[in-house]
């Protein structure tokens, strides 16, 4: 439903001088004068989606909502400046002012780390579940905003970390890759970024059709975490498997020209790995190649929450 | 609940460069470099609180909940520039896309009357009610932004339109005074403004907080509106007690120095109109000065939806 509307807001929503970049990348990009461009982006986490309240101290789910919002800005390359923050607290809950003090003890310790300010909010009790909303703004890096429709033909694809098995806790403790982001985007020449949000392969596919591209990803590449491997030792079938389709990973999926790319590989120069899955191609379909060096067409399942 | 978890926020959140103003206003004031500093405000409108999904037009929801963030810019003398909407839709909903649609059809005028962009979203099925969270960003005016704090004694006390009786309908269909907001900041000398979404006692007496005064209110000259009359004539009682305590008028509140107050209502330079309601003090109380020239001690009641 969430794509359906999409489009239909693309093709309902009227330019405006100020909009940039609108709807459908993983922020918003706004021009507001001398001031270097002002990335935007929301996201709202919701009892019983995103997390359960019932189950997880507040101060987790308040950390997920405000890194949720950095990763979307670290999708950009953008610098964090400012966030601001709405809370519906369900009116029966026995400690509301505790509820809503623990979300912004998870946010806060995020914040200062990230050099951001949590500059207002809004706070409602009502009769529903528990539901965040979180906007966060930061500046475009100077030569512009890493966008999700710069991949070309030819292009290699990374990724940062390791993917998959994010239920098992790291949807919860995550760290966004603010400052890889910065990093590569200053050092290296990147054509397209987005974060990992919904599993490896949906998001590819997100990238592919902002870009007009297609991709081929190399199976064998692509780097599972320990809690993939977790998962597929208890439930069997392959760790890779959670890696190119398990949610809210929050790494990051990047296209650069081969000869940056192999650069970067070679420097390796994050904390956490950055890994060579795959290869951006001209024709738009996206394919999966295994390890006997078959070629398959694939069509991505991924973790959406609606 | 809501007033403890700002008064915890304001000696918990560290102080940041970038933050003129903070917590406790309409809005908060971002300092960007170079472009003129950027006011953002979120306001989150859930079902069963501020309006009912069950009996109001989507398209009624979403003008209000994108109306109310406009006039808290107003309140701030600020220019509209860009909002983000994120939504949190009933799944069991038998329409959820047209839901969506409907709220943001509803948005949609008001944005363009406003020159506001609506520049990106996030939006979830969940098991809970509607719940909508909209942030609006806009440009401060050149002298910097109208503030609930810069009230002084012996100001004159001014509102614009007329208050009490909204929830007839008035809460739905108001148009934001943002463009008489920008007026009288450019034209006159104001010292502190909000918009009255609460109640004229509530958050007259907020104001008189922030700028560390009190307030004496001419009861009889507080103009009540139609719908504050047919009230009182449908359940007894009087309608300039609507258009003192009732919610969700969205009505400018200003303190003006009487030269300029005097100005102000001399020229009536709006198409709605500006009214004089009372004067700051020194003395630090709140006072209703009624028809028999009697002076007395005042606790406002207002509309707190916490």
């Amino acid at each position: 439903m969430e794509r359906e509307l999409v489009q239909w807001l693309r093709d309902t929503l009227p330019a405006h001088p100020r909009l940039k970049v609108g709807l459908g990348d993983d922020a918003a990009v706004l021009a507001l004068g001398d001031s270097a461009d002002l990335v935007v982006t929301t996201d709202m986490l919701c009892d019983g989606t995103h997390f359960r309240v019932s189950d997880t101290p507040a101060e987790w789910i308040g950390r997920k909502c405000l890194a949720a919002n950095l990763s979307d800005l670290a999708a950009m390359a953008a610098q964090p400046t400012a966030a601001v923050v709405s809370l519906a607290l369900p009116r029966n809950h026995p400690d509301k002012l505790g509820l809503a003090q623990g979300l912004y003890k998870g946010m806060l310790p995020l914040a200062e780390e990230f050099g951001l300010t949590i500059a207002g909010g809004d706070t409602n009790a009502w009769d529903g579940p528990l539901c965040v909303s979180v906007t966060a703004m930061g500046g475009a890096p100077p030569p512009g905003s890493l966008l999700r429709s710069g991949a070309e033909p030819g292009d290699w694809i990374l990724v940062t970390g390791e993917l998959g098995g994010s239920l098992g806790g790291g949807h919860l403790d995550f760290t966004p890759r603010v400052r890889e982001a910065l990093l590569l985007n200053e050092r290296y020449d990147l054509h397209a970024g987005m974060d990992i949000s919904d599993g490896l392969g949906l998001d590819l596919s997100r990238m592919c059709e902002a870009s007009g591209v297609g991709a081929i990803v190399y199976r064998e590449n692509v780097p599972a975490s320990p809690a993939a491997e977790q998962l597929a030792a208890a439930e069997g079938g392959e760790a890779v498997d959670h890696a190119l389709a398990d949610g809210e990973d929050f790494e990051l999926l990047l296209a650069a020209p081969p000869a940056s790319a192999e650069r970067m590989l070679s420097d390796q120069p994050l904390e956490c790995g950055l890994t060579h899955v795959g290869q951006v191609t001209a024709e738009r379909t996206l394919r999966l190649e295994t390890r006997d060096g078959q070629t398959l067409s694939w069509t991505p399942r991924g973790y959406e929450h609606d």
